[in-house]
């Protein structure tokens, strides 16, 4: 804290997906001077959408990254600051907090809002980077209404992959599952909702099954999925055993459900609260105050706390509150406790 | 329940506000084949701004009335049915529900997500309406920032006229606080924010004094407030008294915040809970089922729920939560009856 090339800020908002850049949006209009660290993911998990529909504002829809530009000008507009930038560390033991980016760069800061978001994993597979957005997706809601008539898969095993199976299903011709072992881990409540689908026949589930390779383009979208088989589950692992079967499932469209990492690594050793999965636990409650933490001064908004409906709306609409929540915080300490110091240094002047 | 002529509808949305557009955008695309019922204010209280510039996504601002529209468009265009209707009654002691409007019209629905909003109180004096949007306005938060460097009026003696004087203060030279009584209602923490600002002549405050006609014009805004104060408060009961003072305030926006009230007569009797002002319980937490009321079935979104951030964004994203809260309901018990039921038709058929 000794080092003079530390520059302080009153508020630094980690994180420039909707729910961040909606929080520097208010908190740049109530005068809070945010700076938006960008992170690793510039604009968040929306970028990764072609055509947003469901954004309630744009009848003719979006792309993810014109909204998410769209809203950095206007955060830019008025006051925000927005810089490349990755949070590695932040100490919260004192005041004003820590925070420390990959490049080295130390800020000080009086209040934090963390909306850092949560990656969807992804299995490394050729064609799979290639495609996303153009028929490969990790979001079922967000996508699903693109390929009504199509066939379609699921790549996961549990409550999510279960949940957007069966979302699908509304939409899709066939709903694939895919899964690398013989057992969901998905609670049986969605393992029966899913059975009933089978039974109905718009879902047909391929245990101990892999995706090794996705086919397409981005004209004409997915093709083809090669998968590979096992009976004893992992097929992958044992591509070279004689009963390793290989096979190819034409659809429409490939959705990975194998799960989210909440983006709070950053955040250990805080105080700050997290679930098992590591979101962050907020206060929530129906009156002010529902987006702080555990710890004071330090707001969480978006999908780093949002494990279930992850939409651009609830993710913004969780970002205005975090900026409402922080400038009650920044007005009543921070600057209360300036004001004071103030009057004691008059005092002192007498 | 007997009458023919009841429609029965999948989804019920009351109120077309910014939470019930949003919610039908989201529950078109799930198929829920949602019918909106407008309510007393169509387009709820976002009409009465005139440049929305912090809802997210709009960098050159919107106008409350475009927003409206362009989600109303939004929600039609995935088959959102919009109608005139104003809902008086709603029965939920059995399934489906019984909702009936003021003229008379009745419908069954097997979901309801209630969006009918709060609506500010106003005073009912002469100018009020006229200058509504163009300087006067019920919400500090949004239409704050276009007064930068005047002097502005806030009405009231609650937590909300403090809160709006409070947050005025950042833009305003002086904020005048004109209250009927001689003491104000809002709660201490809110009173010791105000007298410092008043210490540091930021805030003005007018005690049993009320308004009695706004000036101005659509083209210059809020030109002046004729006032009445009287000693014993409650001036406008008093205007014939020999102590009652006239006065004139050259300000250059007046803010009403003498309260909100929610719409939710009409689930009196249902099982809802609502809290001592009206405002309606929801399950609230961090999983699903957020917006969830007492009554399996009915959800709740907007204002008619928040009694504390009220802005478009936070409107939005508990529509888009309330949509998919209730997808999951009908999907789960709706469809699923439904399927029973044709397979004991089927069974009775062999």
């Amino acid at each position: 804290m000794t080092d003079e090339a530390v520059e302080h800020r009153r508020l630094i908002i980690a994180g420039s997906g909707i729910a961040g850049l909606s929080a520097a949006i208010y908190a740049a209009r109530s005068n809070n001077d945010p700076l938006v660290l960008e992170g690793d993911e510039p604009g968040g998990q929306l970028t990764l959408t072609t055509d947003v529909a469901n954004y309630p504002g744009f009848p003719d829809g979006i792309s993810g990254p014109d909204l998410v530009n769209n809203m950095k000008e206007q955060a830019r507009q008025f006051g925000t600051e927005i810089d490349h930038g990755i949070v590695t560390d932040v100490e919260a033991d004192g005041r004003p907090f820590r925070v420390e980016l990959r490049d080295g760069t130390v800020y000080t800061c009086d209040g934090l809002i963390v909306a850092s978001g949560a990656s969807a994993r992804t299995l490394g597979i050729p064609g799979e980077d290639e495609l996303m957005g153009f028929g490969v997706s990790t979001c079922a809601t967000c996508d699903g209404a693109f390929f009504r008539g199509e066939d379609m898969l699921v790549i996961g095993g549990g409550d999510a992959a279960m949940e957007e199976a069966n979302f699908l299903t509304k939409f899709a011709d066939t709903v694939y599952i895919a899964h690398r072992r013989e057992e969901f881990r998905a609670e049986d409540y969605w393992i029966d909702r899913i059975e009933e689908k089978v039974e109905a026949g718009d879902v047909k589930i391929m245990k101990n099954t892999e995706a090794v390779e996705i086919h397409g383009s981005e004209e004409d979208g997915v093709d083809h999925v090669d998968l590979v088989r096992h009976p004893g589950g992992h097929p992958t692992d044992k591509l070279d055993a004689p009963d390793t079967e290989q096979l190819q499932l034409d659809v429409g469209a490939v959705f990975l459900a194998i799960g989210h990492t909440p983006n709070t690594d950053y955040l250990e050793g805080t105080g700050v609260e997290m679930d098992d999965a590591g979101y962050l636990e907020t206060q929530g409650g129906d009156g002010g105050g529902q987006t702080k933490t555990a710890v004071e001064g330090i707001f969480g908004a978006g999908d780093v706390v949002d494990h279930h409906y992850q939409q651009a709306a609830t993710a913004g609409g969780m970002g205005v509150k975090a900026a409402l929540d922080a400038d009650d915080y920044l007005e009543d300490t921070v600057t209360a406790e300036a004001a004071e110091g103030e009057e004691v240094s008059a005092e002192a002047d007498d």
